[in-house]
């Protein structure tokens, strides 16, 4: 059996995006899979007294300016969504709908939902966006609609993000491997090496 | 004339102890001199509504395991200070006394302060802490002493992290290169990309 280790995400966190890039390819080199797990950073950011780094003063601008820095350094297209930040409820509910699934159409989801998002500044938080994101996975979007009603659908999803706080998740992007916690788009360097070396 | 970039640092900032070991090397290998500057990250803390990352839920938990984490990758000693976090004061009046008459030396004894407190876990709060510090370094403590109790080494510190903050300097460590700003240890790599290809 593949030995996993956990990637945490927001659909609106910018270097969640940077990092998904990389995630799987990396896991993958050392004989793990990545397991997704999509979040909200809004109940984290009220566990750890934070808010959004664009709204926090002098944080805002230069991150704002770093996102798209090291994207260009990491040589990926990078622009802000139309709308940002916000909580990405219809994403999130999507993601886990598709997972209990198909985990792979799941990923598959979430890697175009980033690209809308962050690549071609598309709005994740409008329901028709996520539709043609899911339509363009080949996913039934009248399905997905009606499944983003239910309660039951709401519920996995809240589940989630509280099971993530539960587990110490206070950020995106966050990988776990082995019960080793890491933070930010900065450490995806130091899961490599984790991994590369089973720790230091 | 050599070209120049600002490394900003807090005497208690753990990430800055672990940049502090890194800065001058690749300055020096693009032909770049760094220019130290000590600050006070409380104020930088008031300016942007944070606080010490050992305080805030969660982050603080895993910002002490990083911190040995992050050391232990970089081949570099680390130990918490016996008192912290808190303002280090003494040693910043320190280092812009000394930096006033002779920045190499101001260096030098900044290097030996961040050994001490985040090798061997002195208490750099310590006006004794500072003094024999400084004495290593072939500073004389009295003299050091009376100069800490005077106004204007008092104020010189305080313009120092005012125009820190002026700059934008939010955080330790933190790099400022021609006009581009890094924060954060996790940025020196960055920092050394930025010198060798004169931007991206």
């Amino acid at each position: 059996m593949a030995k996993t280790l956990d990637f945490y995400f927001d659909f609106y966190s910018p270097y969640g995006y940077l990092a998904h890039y990389k995630i799987d390819a990396i896991a993958e080199r050392y004989g793990y899979t990545a397991n997704w797990h999509a979040i909200l950073l809004g109940p984290a950011f009220k566990a750890v007294g934070s808010k959004p780094l664009l709204d926090i003063p002098m944080v805002g601008e230069y991150s704002a300016h770093d996102f798209a820095r090291t994207a260009r350094l990491e040589g990926v297209p990078f622009v802000m969504p139309a709308t940002f930040p916000g909580a990405t409820l219809a994403a999130g509910r999507a993601f886990y709908w598709l997972h209990d699934q198909d985990p792979e159409l799941a990923k598959r989801f979430a890697k175009a939902a980033y690209k809308a998002a962050f690549a071609q500044g598309q709005d994740l938080l409008q329901l028709d966006t996520i539709k043609a994101i899911a339509s363009g996975e080949g996913i039934d979007g009248q399905a997905l609609e009606a499944a983003l009603q239910t309660e039951a659908v709401k519920e996995r999803f809240k589940r989630a993000v509280q099971a993530s706080l539960d587990q110490g998740v206070f950020g995106s992007p966050f990988v776990v491997v082995e019960g080793e916690q890491f933070w930010g788009n900065d450490r995806i360097l130091q899961v490599e090496q984790w991994l590369a070396r089973g720790g230091w």
